[in-house]
């Protein structure tokens, strides 16, 4: 029976978890004996305390059997993200500078998910400082991905995508700058969404007005994703910026009627970047099931003019103020792409800079007006499939040569720029057997519409209940 | 009995015009005689539109009458600040660039606070692109303290400052990045609120993300200063971070008791910055007051290391944005201290930037550990009292010389810095018989609880009832 319980729903779990007919110990159980048995061949939990989880599940089941309250996500087994503070156990942010740390206080948000009832057993595996949508580092190693284990999980939520395919986690939180919830979610066949920029508060945090790196949920299924927003969610004086919405409206019913809904559809992006025909094919056979589903489809794309620029410049200015101050100690024990995108940021001109802000506040007034006149616009989440996980990055799409790492990227990362909200959703798998991930893009800051479109196509596909082989 | 209704509160006015017992059309006649008898003499508003207003209130009127909605400004004369647009009303910036330009759109403030009922009579006077906290500019020359004739009226909000103590206006909007609410009111013995830094959306905005300039509501007292914000707050699809509270708050009453709130007392601005012995005396005559409300005081400052670089290096960077596009064929027409500005701005790195941005979150969560000990921090608006309105700067505060034109208006900006939200209020005269403001900062983003502690002091002392000799 043990094993069955991994195979559940979070919401699933919580119901039962909630009615007594499982307790959390035997929840904890069975993840970490799943996860000592699958874990090792995908890599993607990388720092264990299954003795400290197995305790905090047994107080949480007396404290339960007392009648004390619990909390939405009571006796949920999670991992937290490696790139987030986790007091007494070890963090890392996937660098060699801080394989030894120990944080002495918990990120806000591995402190809200506690007190929603979670339970932490462990860290999921990051790139070093999460750059790069490949999920390796020179200490842990690389995450697999568990559709083929040949290929890479994606990034940098990588090992929290890779977890949760495998079903060794209920739910995981990640963090998506250039598209780290959504990349690993299209490439491990789970659901990944980047909420609006002020929807999640985070702290600590060296640039708390800023809303280009988010933090955010991911699970198998669109309504576990949102049942793990509604903990991470709503306001704290820790953030100036978090939006003030309840967002126990996170956990309403997600059944809707999309009937109506207009859908700018550009499973090619609109030809501005290039897209594997595998993407492209796979999406667009699913273009039936949003008309089937009462929706209206219609071939149009965004004009994304300076989105590339203001990403990376903005980006590099981020780099340089986690970054920068680890240069002069550190600079040898830090991977090329990380020292090269803080040097730009630290070497950018106040007039680079500038320009960047303009063409993301002319981005963000025209995404805006675009969601005038359609409800949401459908993406390829990523430009190809999962490539190979020796393979640092994508260097040719279809003929295409990449100019850099963050090339095989932008199909994120554009999105990033425009400061609306994003959700990868499973939308199958290519003939090859790798899972292909559909990107919605919705209006600012309505992220609850946003989920009600992706639920429904969920429902209609359910692609996520294809198991990967390793598991 | 016309020039009656011009000396009664926007509160007051607002209640006669629901009732019915005074016309929108009256109030706007009065309004119009008595700008044209005493605004010559100060120079607050600009520009006019005198037939328009009247046409407006006429038709304000009708509406009413035929029993259509009002809104919470209904009939209130208003006169916009020349820093933000006004459809087919000319908009100069203060800046001979834009000396001819007549803008198509309404920015979302004047938007606003139409649709709220205020009816435009015209525009305020402001330093050119706001530059600097004396309202002076080569198309319209300078605005007079209306209790000191060869005084400034500080600024940038100056003409609505000056406008309002003549009782040329019962409603004033302004902007506030250095201080711009914040001093002038200080220097015209008027209420100025810098609110919360996502209280009030901006639209036109280069910078929307950016919360270091806000706009915000300028009245005789406290009561009216809430009534047009509660006017001008409230989320708005063309801003990414207002703040999405129901306005309709600023409308409750502002009684409060306020016994046992925590005055942090630095009337000496702590000993960081020269403050006139006059101001601090001044200040420190209404201690008592406080004192006698029921809230304790404790002489306190907070540590705002880093703010002024913070400040200095974040305020160049919005000049960039702003201003930089103008340079190169422009500059001849630029006033040098906005040039340099904006030059500082475009050649600054992004180690500047993201050293100001760290300093700048550093010094947010030391502001917000200070509101955990004390409710609100009480300071010197201003450093000064009014100065000779042919000076375009104060070179020398109690002998410490200022080193440039920002030097004197720290008391201000250094806040600005912090994130939080600060109020100036009437604070009493100086022997001189110069008004002196009294500066209450307040916990993020609880702009209601800085608003009540201002209105109990208010209604302790008064003093916004000592009317200028001009008026």
């Amino acid at each position: 029976m043990s094993d069955d319980l991994c195979f559940l729903t979070a919401t699933e779990l919580a119901k039962l978890l909630r009615a007594k007919q499982v307790s959390a110990t035997e929840v904890m159980t069975a993840h970490l004996k799943r996860i000592d048995r699958l874990n090792p061949a995908i890599n993607a939990i990388i720092s264990m305390v299954p003795e400290r989880a197995l305790k905090a599940a047994h107080a949480a089941d007396q404290q339960y059997a007392k009648g004390e309250e619990i909390g939405p996500l009571f006796g949920l087994p999670i991992a937290h993200k490696d790139l987030t503070p986790t007091a007494g156990v070890r963090t890392t942010y996937g660098s060699p500078v801080f394989k030894d740390n120990v944080p002495t206080e918990d990120s806000l948000l591995v402190e809200r998910l506690r007190n929603a009832g979670a339970l932490m057993l462990g860290k999921t595996n990051v790139p070093e400082f999460g750059t790069g949508s490949q999920t390796y580092n020179p200490i842990f190693g690389s995450t697999k991905n568990p559709y083929d284990l040949t290929k890479t999980a994606g990034g940098s939520s990588g090992g929290a995508a890779a977890a949760l395919a495998t079903r060794l986690l209920p739910i995981a939180d990640g963090g998506d700058f250039g598209g780290s919830l959504r990349n690993p979610a299209s490439f491990c066949n789970v659901v990944g969404f980047r909420p609006s920029g002020r929807r999640v508060p985070a702290w600590p945090n060296p640039h708390p007005w800023n809303t280009l790196p988010v933090e955010g949920p991911m699970g198998r299924t669109v309504e576990d994703t949102a049942l793990l927003l509604s903990a991470m969610a709503g306001p704290d004086p820790r953030s100036p910026v978090a939006i003030n919405d309840d967002p126990a409206q996170f956990r309403e019913p997600l059944e809707s009627n999309v009937k109506g809904k207009r859908i700018a559809w550009a499973s090619d992006f609109g030809g501005l970047i290039p897209v594997d025909r595998a993407v492209v094919q796979q999406l667009d056979r699913h273009r039936s099931t949003f008309e089937n589903l009462g929706a209206t489809t219609c071939r149009a794309m965004l004009d994304l003019t300076g989105a590339d620029e203001a990403f990376r410049t903005l980006r590099a200015l981020i780099y340089a103020i986690r970054c920068g101050p680890l240069l002069a100690e550190h600079r040898h024990q830090i991977k090329d792409t990380t020292v090269a995108n803080t040097e730009i940021g630290l070497r950018a001109t106040g007039e680079d800079i500038a320009r960047a802000e303009t063409l993301r506040s002319e981005l963000f007034h025209r995404t805006r007006t675009f969601f005038e006149e359609y409800d949401f616009l459908a993406l390829p989440a990523a430009q190809v499939p999962p490539f190979d996980v020796t393979q640092e990055w994508v260097h040719s799409i279809e003929g295409v040569e990449q100019p850099d790492y963050l090339g095989w990227m932008a199909a994120c990362y554009l999105i990033t720029a425009t400061g609306h909200p994003a959700i990868s959703v499973p939308c199958g798998f290519t003939e090859a057997g790798l899972p292909v991930g559909i990107q919605l893009v919705g209006k600012d800051p309505d992220d609850l519409g946003l989920l009600k479109m992706a639920y429904a196509f969920e429902q209609a596909t359910e692609h996520w209940k294809r198991l990967p082989p390793v598991a």
